[in-house]
C-alpha cells in the first residue's frame, strides 16, 4: 500500500490519530504481535541511532563508559531496595520456567515444561539499579575505586496497560547511567550534570526546548531522594517528560551493602545516581515538530538530510543523473547525507509527498532546464518555503540552509512554548487555561501531596516540575490559600 | 584488589583457567548474580563496541538497514515453524506472569501475583525468526517490496546448562540479519555474501583466520535448508564456530504465510536468510591471540592502541607530561587512541604489567633523558619486542607499527593454523592427531549422520564444516570404508 494513499488527519481534527498515522506512514514504528511491544522500523531506527550516537558521545565526553548487565533480576535482588521494588512490582514481566516441551494433548504444539520451573523467579528488568548495585558491591572497596561512571544501552520491560507507539510501550529501548560516588555533593553534581547533558541534547540536537526542574515527591523515581527532569511541550499543549536524572542518596548502597574505605580508612556507604532517556524521545520529536503533511525532522537527527528529485522527460533520466552527480558528491563531501530518488516508476509529485511525509529537511528538485539556467529549486520542509538558488554555490547554500533549519525549528518551538506558558493566580483561571490554550501553567500551590493529588483528580494536570530557574516569589496556593514561595509548572501530560 | 596480585596460570598449565583469568583480570567480563548471565565490563564492552561499529559499517555498505523487533515471542508464533521451535524449545526462558505483589506470608517480600497470569506465555527470544517473519508478512506484498535487507542488534536468551564467559552464556548480545528475497538464487547469494562479510571481519579486523564452509545436516540451524559457517582455531587446538549464515529456503515464508506477487502477478512464497555473530567473538579474540602475560589485542579492535608510561623521578612528573603532550597530540591527530598513564601512585613496572594484561598493542616508555637524546622506548605487546625509535618521526613510526602488528598477528595465527591442520587417512591416525597436536583434521568420511555421530561419540570431534575451498578428492571413509569425494574439517570444538 503506497504511503500516500490518503491524506493525513490534521492535528486540529484528531491530534492523537495524526500522531499515530505519522509514526506509521513515515515508517517509524508499528505495533507487533506482542501486546504493547512495538517494531521499530528501519527509518525510525535510523533516527534512534543518530540520537544514540550523539548522546553516547556526550556521555563519553563527560567521562562515562558503557557496560552491559543481565536482562534478568532474581526476585531476591529485585526486592532488596523496598521502595524501588514497590514502585515497579505492578508492571513486571516474570520468567518462571526455562524450557518448553511437546504438548501431549496437542500434537505439534508446545507447552511450558512443568518440570523446568525456576527455583527463584527472574524479573525482566524494568530498570537496572538492583542488578547493577549488586554488582557494584564487588567493584567498590576503596575511595580509589570511585567514582564509578557507567552507562548501559539496553531494552527494558514495563507491563503498561495502555500503550502508544514510542510514548508508552511494554518494551522500550533506552540508556541508563548508574554512577557511584564518595560524597553526596559529588553525586548531586553528577545528577545535575547529566540533566544538563539531556537538556543540551534536547535543545541543540532535537531543537526541543525543555524546562529543567525537580519532581515533587509524588512523581519521584521509586528509590530516589530527588528526581530531576526535563519537560517539553507538545503541539497539543500537553507536556512530555523527556528525560530524568535521579539522586539516589545512599538508598541502593544500603540495600546492597556497597561501602568503601575513605582516605582515613573508615568505611562509608557510597552515594548513587541514575539517569535515563528512552525511545520515548522519538515520540517527543514527532509531536513537537511535525505538521499536517507529515514528519518534520531537525537536520541533526535526519537520516537523510537532503533528497534530490530529478525532473525529467521520458528517456532523459540517465543523462540528468550524470549532471546531478557533482551536486550529490559535493554535498556528501561536506558531510551531508543525500538521497537521490531516481525511481523511474513514480512521478515527482508522489516523491515530493513521500519525502515530506518522512520529514527530509531539504529537497532539491533538479531539471535539465534549471541546470542550463544555473539554478536549483530548493524547498525547506519546515517552512515549506521554496527558492531558486544559484547552482554555482549550491553546496554551501544547502549547508547553511541546514544550519538555519535546525536553528529556526528550535526558535519556532521556543516561540510555541512561550505562547503556551501562562502564569495564573486563581484555580478558576488555572482550569480555564488548561481547557483552552493548555500548555504549561505556572501557579502557586501549597506544596503538599494532598493538594497536588486534588488538582490532578479535578483537572488531570500534574506538577511537571519545580523549575530550576524559577525565581522565588511569595504567593498563596490557588487551592487552599496557604502560603507558597515559588510557582510550579503544571500541565496535562503524556 | 590490584589485577597483578598473582601471575596468570599459563596456557600449558591450565588453558581453561588461563582463559577465565584473562577475561576477569583484563576487565572484560564477570559472572553475575543471575545463573549463566554475564556482566560485560567497560573494557570488554569497549572492544565489543569496536566490533559492532566495524560490522555495522560492513552491513550498511552491503545495503542492510537496522531495525528492532520485540524481545518476546508469543508461544503460538514461536511454534509456527516446527523445526525451529523444536530446536530451541529446550532452552527457552518463558514469561508467564506480568505482576508481582506483596507476599502475604513474608512481610516486605514479593511474590508472583497469581491473578496476573498471561493468557499466552511469552518466550524470551532465543533467535528472532518467528517474530520477524510474522512481521514480514505485512511488509511484503509485491516483488517491489523485495529484497528486505534488515539487521538487528539485540540480546537473546538461551538457557544453557553449562556456561562460560563469552563462549556460552544464557544471555548474550549479537546481531541477527533477516532478509527476504524473490528467488532462491538471490537468497543463496545473500547467505554467501554475509558469510564473506563475516570472514573478512574475522581476518582483517580480528586477525583471525577462518575456514568458510557449510555445516552437515546434523549441525544445521533448526529451520534452515543450509547453514554456512566460519570456523576458527584456538591455541589449544580446539575449533570455535565464529559466525553462521543460513539459507532458510521458504521454510519461514510458509510457516508465516509470507507471499509476494511476482512481475506476472502470480503469488509465490519468498526466500529467506538469517545470519549472526555474537559476543562469542570476544571469546575467540581472547583465545586466539593472548599469551601467558594476558590479553593481546589486534590494533583495529583495541580501545587503547598506544599507552604512554612516563618514566620520572619524584617531583618531575608534571614537567615530563608537558614534554609528552606533543607526542600524545600527534598520535591523536593521526586517529590513534592513546592513554597516558599519569598515575603518580603506581610504579612503571606495575603499569607495564597492567597494560600488558589488557593487551594494549604498543607501549611507549618515555623519560626525560630519552627525550633529551631524541629517542623513545617502544614495546610491542604481541612479540614483546622492544626498540628505541627516533623521537623525530615517532608518530609515523607508531602508525606503521600498528599496521605491522595487525598484519603480524594475522600471519602468526595463520601459521598456527597451518601447523595444526592435518590430513589423515585412517581412523587411528585421526584419533592420534586429536589426542596430540589437535587442531583441524581433514579426513574422508561417508557423509552419513550415523558415521558422524559415531565419530563424535568415540572421539568428541565433530564435523566443523565442509570447506568451500576444499577440492574434490576421491577417498574412502576412515570409519566405514565407503567412498567419499571430499575431505571434511573435523575438530574438537567449543
Amino acid at each position: 500500500m503506497p504511503p500516500m494513499s490518503k491524506k493525513l488527519p490534521t492535528r486540529q481534527e484528531d491530534y492523537s490519530l495524526w500522531y499515530n498515522e505519522i509514526v506509521k506512514r513515515a515508517g517509524l514504528a508499528e505495533n507487533s504481535a506482542v501486546r504493547g511491544c512495538m517494531v521499530i522500523k528501519p527509518y525510525g531506527y535510523a533516527i534512534w541511532e543518530k540520537m544514540q550516537r550523539q548522546l553516547d558521545d556526550m556521555f563519553k565526553r563527560t567521562g562515562h563508559e558503557n557496560a552491559y548487565f543481565p536482562i534478568f533480576i532474581p526476585k531476591s535482588l529485585f526486592e532488596a531496595e523496598e521502595k524501588n521494588a514497590e514502585g515497579f512490582a505492578k508492571e513486571c514481566a516474570v520468567v518462571t520456567h526455562y524450557r518448553l516441551q511437546t504438548d501431549p494433548d496437542r500434537p505439534g504444539k508446545l507447552r511450558v515444561d512443568p518440570a523446568a520451573k525456576l527455583e527463584e523467579e527472574l524479573i525482566v528488568r524494568p530498570t537496572s539499579e538492583a542488578i547493577i548495585w549488586s554488582t557494584y558491591k564487588n567493584w567498590v572497596q576503596s575511595y580509589r575505586d570511585l567514582p564509578l561512571l557507567i552507562n548501559q544501552w539496553a531494552n527494558v520491560v514495563r507491563w503498561e496497560m495502555r500503550t502508544r507507539l514510542f510514548l508508552r510501550t511494554a518494551e522500550f529501548l533506552w540508556q541508563e547511567g548508574h554512577t557511584a560516588h564518595a560524597t553526596a555533593e559529588e553525586a548531586v553534581a553528577e545528577t545535575r550534570q547529566m540533566l544538563d547533558v539531556y537538556a543540551e541534547f534536547a535543545e541543540e540536537h532535537m531543537a526541543l526546548p525543555v524546562v529543567k526542574g525537580v519532581k515533587t515527591p509524588n512523581e519521584r523515581f521509586a528509590g530516589a531522594e530527588d528526581t530531576y527532569c526535563i519537560e517539553a511541550l507538545m503541539q497539543d499543549g500537553k507536556a512530555l517528560q523527556a528525560g530524568t536524572s535521579h539522586f539516589l542518596g545512599q538508598n541502593f548502597a544500603k540495600a546492597f551493602d556497597v561501602q568503601f574505605a575513605n582516605k582515613e580508612g573508615v568505611r562509608e556507604y557510597v552515594w548513587g545516581t541514575s539517569w535515563g532517556v528512552s525511545t520515548r524521545l522519538m515520540g517527543a520529536l514527532v509531536m513537537a515538530h511535525s505538521d499536517d503533511e507529515g514528519l518534520v525532522l531537525p537536520p541533526k537527527l535526519a537520516p537523510i538530510q537532503v533528497v534530490i528529485v530529478p525532473i525529467y522527460k521520458s528517456g532523459e533520466l540517465d543523462a540528468l543523473l550524470e549532471r546531478i552527480k557533482p551536486i550529490q558528491m559535493g554535498l556528501i563531501a561536506r558531510g551531508i547525507s543525500v538521497k537521490v530518488d531516481a525511481r523511474d516508476t513514480e512521478r515527482p509529485g508522489f516523491k515530493f509527498a513521500e519525502w515530506e511525509m518522512k520529514g527530509v529537511p531539504v529537497r532539491l528538485a533538479i531539471g535539465a532546464r534549471d541546470l542550463d539556467n544555473g539554478t536549483v529549486e530548493v524547498a525547506r520542509r519546515d517552512t515549506k518555503a521554496k527558492m531558486s538558488l544559484p547552482l554555482a554555490d549550491i553546496v554551501a547554500s544547502v549547508d547553511q540552509l541546514l544550519i538555519d533549519i535546525q536553528h529556526d525549528m528550535h526558535e519556532k518551538a521556543k516561540q510555541f512554548r512561550a505562547t503556551h506558558t501562562t502564569r495564573v493566580d486563581s484555580y478558576d483561571e488555572f482550569k480555564r487555561v488548561l481547557d483552552n490554550e493548555a500548555g504549561f501553567v505556572l501557579a502557586h500551590y501549597d506544596g503538599t501531596s494532598e493538594t497536588e493529588e486534588r488538582i490532578k483528580d479535578e483537572t488531570k494536570a500534574t506538577v511537571r516540575c519545580l523549575a530550576l530557574n524559577e525565581p522565588d516569589e511569595d504567593g498563596t496556593c490557588m487551592v487552599t490559600g496557604k502560603p507558597s514561595t515559588r510557582r510550579a509548572y503544571f500541565a496535562r501530560a503524556y
